[in-house]
């Protein structure tokens, strides 16, 4: 540890500041892996926020880079470590505080998505984002990224539940943003500025997150189709007539990759498979199952499994959230988040499926189909100059298609440092040079996150 | 009209700038009717973006203030006019386009809540926020200002709604953000950035918002309290157990100057009414509205009314709706939007008659009473110096009594002009200054909408 780090050491709690290879190594890329992850100086774990206030002044006083990081399960590079500069991690930073009378989560942002859902469980609340990555990011991840899941198609993501924030900026100033109030309208909304923005404009050191009571009980409703022309016309069937508590779509190549994994009878020879739920309370509940089987079946499910039984529910929701692990068995992956409208979502998987054939790589497609956001996963073999360079090409034509399509490049996981060559050619220049002014404004000197978004 | 004015009114629509004294003196001041209202140089009624470009760019090159102006129902002072500046109202800004299939409405700004709501009506559809002046505002002002209302303590507020914008910047660039799009996390949260900034970063022309099926039918119980400690106290047991899709709280003042105006049999001796509504589907409904009454009984209402009757419930909807013009016929009032954590309503409201006592003057309260958000109308004459002065000090002291209990000095009418003076107190210099830095990277002449906010 050369002097300069040893008197950021020295402020900070012992073993808070990690510089040996072996460990700094599990610190240097999130789950999308990149190859060409810089090698940073040091990992530092802080402890609370005034140990992220003196990283942040110690950092900014020698123009040093800092990548915040939460769990490391980001799909789109914003974790990655940068050469020379600090990754700060928040896993130290745990603590709960529920409130059952407001309904409102003091958090910190280290702790996991499941252990924050587990915490005001205990209070029979409910913290209903679900990325289906729960039980491995960190309630700071998902804040920064605005995270989605899948229930989000009737409750809404992560923005929707953050009344409030605690932030470190770039030179180390902690400021508390909004609070456990429902309604707050002094002053510009910053609390909002600050999720989903990535880890660009400031480290969250604390959220403030608002609850609902415990979710009532789901029944959910499962069908394969032939073709997925007919899962998406059942898809707009549904979407057009009801919010469902989950809508989720599996193709082909997914539904053979978890079948493999898990082994519990989903039918490989079919090209599409839907996951629906609905949770609305007392007679609407069997309404709306019976609706969605009844959508399912007009659009050709030669079978439709429907049930009241919460576990047996649980199981086909464990294996669509099961579906990224198990394509990842078949090679590295490319992960898209494509979203568009959701009429349009036909002509997106379609589109995708041509893409695939033309650039001859495997795409398996996955869906929070009732919200138009899709995840095709393009399966590549790394050492394969060619089918990388296939996959490659393949990965900017879904995001133009996707945009092309009135879409998003990124419906829940972030530009990161993945996606950001594609911003642009979604936003337009006016909007990135807006982006780009409020960063200079909070942050002159490029410090936090160098290179994601922007 | 002097020549430069002229250079302007030349690329606009006929009849679109107004410089007729009478004429311009009907957009000098919102409802917060500020006596010191500047005088501005013209009203320029803009018919489309490209209008409002042309404005922004004239006054740029000329650095003339412009105060952007939705309905003028604001209750803040917002869209007061500055001397020598340009009042720029959207009045004439009223296209809606409704996608029942993605369940979503562009809107132009100048369109009233009221509007909305009956446009999206047609198609089965829903759109939440309800300002209890939804008949008289703009879903230009309510994106702006962050607008609450009555179902909010259910449905959130107007940012929850919002999934994008079309903004014309300072400089006359137009911007789109976000867009028809459930999810969307491609780079910073600019959308909601705009929402609530009351016209101090941009303006609005354009407002895409996300609709719900059409709501459920509502129940309606309500019940007067001899004393407020028991009607705050019955919030409380209420807000603990479940979400109502409304709690609305009176004073005796205000039932009062409502019963003074409608005639509708309000109890004058009663220190509280409060009116609730349930909307849940099925048999939750009942069970509900059975939980609001028992709670209200057992806080002591001598009697509580129930009725599933729409038009009975809308009746006391409207009442608690009329009771800003009401109070507004006792005398002049200065209009306070302060909100606490729920628990602490009680402290809230109490410490608010204190503060009417000690001042001697009237101050009759209504709320939001589910979310918090309390509206103390404090009445005065304007031509009473000594009472004017009284009023004056009981107005900061309300916002000061807020802070302390760790709430908000505006809930949802903004800060606007008026209570500008508290905005740091609440926030904090940091705060202040990352507001300032925001500002200032937008807007950097401070040309819009100066002296509001900051
Ligand atoms: C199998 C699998 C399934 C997934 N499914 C979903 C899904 O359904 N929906 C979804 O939205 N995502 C999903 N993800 C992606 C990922 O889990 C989310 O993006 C999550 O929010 C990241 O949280 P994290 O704690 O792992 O963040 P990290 O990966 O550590 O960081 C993510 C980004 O946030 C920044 N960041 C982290 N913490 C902070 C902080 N405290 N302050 C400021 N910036 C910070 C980082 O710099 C980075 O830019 C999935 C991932 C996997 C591996
Ligand atoms: C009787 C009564 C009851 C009320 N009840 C409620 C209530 O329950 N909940 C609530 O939230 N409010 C309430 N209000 C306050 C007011 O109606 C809201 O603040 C409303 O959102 C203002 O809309 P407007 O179109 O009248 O805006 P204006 O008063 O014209 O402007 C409000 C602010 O927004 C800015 N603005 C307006 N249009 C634009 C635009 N297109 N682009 C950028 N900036 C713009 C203005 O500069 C100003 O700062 C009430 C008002 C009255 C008179």
């Amino acid at each position: 540890m050369d002097e300069d780090l040893r008197k950021l050491a020295a402020q900070l709690p012992d073993g808070a500041v990690l510089t040996d290879p072996d460990l700094v190594e599990g610190y240097r890329r999130d789950w999308a892996k990149d190859p060409d992850a810089g090698r940073p100086l040091a990992v530092v774990r802080a402890s609370c926020t005034a140990d992220v206030q003196a990283v942040l002044r110690w950092a900014s006083a020698r123009r040093v880079p800092v990548v915040p990081r939460g769990a490391g399960s980001g799909l789109s590079g914003g974790a990655t470590a940068v050469d020379g500069g600090l990754v700060l991690t928040t896993e130290r930073m745990r603590r709960i505080d529920v409130d059952p009378v407001t309904r409102t989560a003091v958090v910190q942002p280290g702790l996991l998505n499941a252990e924050v859902k587990k915490a005001v469980g205990e209070h029979g609340l409910w913290y209903p984002p679900d990325p289906s990555s729960f039980e491995i990011c960190s309630i700071g991840g998902n804040a920064a990224t605005n995270a989605g899941g899948l229930c989000c198609v009737k409750y809404g993501v992560t923005t929707d539940y953050v009344l409030g924030l605690e932030v470190v900026l770039a030179d180390g100033t902690a400021v508390r943003l909004g609070g456990p109030r429902l309604k707050d309208s002094a002053g510009l909304s910053l609390t909002k500025l600050f999720v989903g923005s990535e880890g660009t404009l400031g480290i969250i050191t604390e959220v403030i997150v608002r609850l609902l009571p415990a979710q009532p009980p789901a029944s959910t409703v499962v069908a394969s189709f032939a073709t997925v022309e007919d899962a998406t016309a059942a898809i707009l069937s549904v979407t057009r007539a009801m919010r469902p508590a989950m809508l989720e779509f599996m193709d082909r190549a997914s539904i053979g990759a978890v079948e493999d994994a898990l082994k519990m009878g989903l039918d490989r020879s079919a090209h599409a498979m839907l996951i629906a739920q609905s949770d609305s309370p007392g007679a609407d509940r069997a309404r709306e199952t019976e609706f969605i089987a009844e959508a399912f079946a007009r659009h050709h499910a030669p079978e439709v499994f429907a049930t009241d039984d919460q576990e047996e529910g649980e199981a086909f929701t464990a294996a669509r959230r099961f579906a990224i692990p198990a394509v990842e068995r078949l090679g590295t992956l490319l992960l898209e988040d494509v979203g568009v409208p959701v009429p349009s979502l036909p002509d997106l998987i379609l589109g995708i499926e041509e893409i695939a054939r033309r650039r001859e790589v495997l795409v398996a497609v996955i869906a929070h189909a009732g919200d138009g956001n899709t995840h095709p996963l393009i399966v590549h073999d790394p050492l394969d100059a060619a089918e990388t360079a296939r996959a490659n090409a393949a990965f900017g034509e879904i995001m133009d298609l996707a945009i092309s399509l009135g879409g998003t490049i990124t419906g829940e996981h972030g530009v990161g440092r993945l996606k950001k060559a594609w911003l642009p050619d979604q936003v337009g220049p006016d909007v990135m040079e807006l982006t780009r002014r409020i960063k200079t404004a909070l942050d002159p000197d490029h410090l936090l996150n160098p290179g994601a978004v922007l």
